[in-house]
């Protein structure tokens, strides 16, 4: 199962392309971060942004997309940006018939590292040593993206082996 | 110039498009909803609101678009599932190279009838009246993208008589 992790932001979205295998080992195929310059209306933003999601779609034709959850902010002006941005990362998925699944970045950090909020070192260190990568080809921006497909594998890991049941896609 | 006005939401998208000449009077060219089923996911809403609009798009080749300004609801929830769905219709946009506009729905309202807070049928008897078109014929929930699209081209209009100023796109 290959899954494309995403940490959506309307000027630095993370994403992490995994592929892991029957036996809930952990390859990373890329991951990297699509950026916005400061300069640019949303528009293009999101522009951008939904043109780079269906990139990596067609590069590496993953099975399922994982989400960070939206944070409800106590800035509304905020949490409304970020959900154009996820809008916008949402709708390239569902045209490209990737099916989106979302998780808390406390469920997805315990996932790869047992806990919750872990410090983005030690998840990046611990994915870095389980996808058999050198932890410096891992940006810091990219480690919550790696971490959340790695969250969506492990439960459907899991899942197959009827411990633990899906979450409903978005 | 041809206006592609849209009142957005997850549920119940209202288009209007019309066309208005130099000398500023209009002409409506379709009106309309772009509807999604309560059962259905947030991802299927997005991916058809974003492809109703791109077929939209096709359809009358408008110059610009007129979207209602995102308003700051008290339920930081709705403010959310709303900016998801602007998201998907302001990526359709830009993907299409249509700039849009944002305008309250006060100004739309008052461009229209000279009344901020007018009632919408009111605004729909002026548009009808000034549109050319029964009444009949202007759903309810397509009014106030009609008027949005109003909007534009009068703002349009006046600023071409270097009356106004346009504001920046999104």
């Amino acid at each position: 199962m290959i899954i494309l992790g995403i940490d959506t932001a309307i000027r630095k979205t993370g994403y992490g392309i995994i592929r892991m295998d029957a036996l809930g080992s952990l390859e990373i195929l890329d991951c990297g971060i699509i950026k916005n310059a400061p300069s640019l209306p949303h528009s293009e933003c999101l522009r951008r942004l939904a043109g780079g999601i269906r990139e990596l779609v067609s590069q590496f034709k993953p099975d399922v997309a994982s989400l960070e959850a939206a944070f409800v902010s106590k800035n509304i002006k905020t949490a409304m940006i970020l959900s154009l941005a996820r809008g916008a990362v949402i709708t390239a998925l569902a045209e490209s018939g990737v099916p989106a699944f979302e998780y808390s970045p406390k469920s997805a950090k315990r996932a790869a590292t047992g806990i919750g909020d872990a410090a983005k070192e030690q998840v990046a260190s611990i994915l870095a040593v389980m996808g058999g990568l050198d932890i410096a080809q891992i940006p810091d921006d990219a480690t919550d993206a790696l971490a959340l497909a790695y969250c969506h594998g492990n439960l459907a890991f899991h899942a197959n082996a009827g411990i633990v049941d899906m979450p409903v896609p978005i």
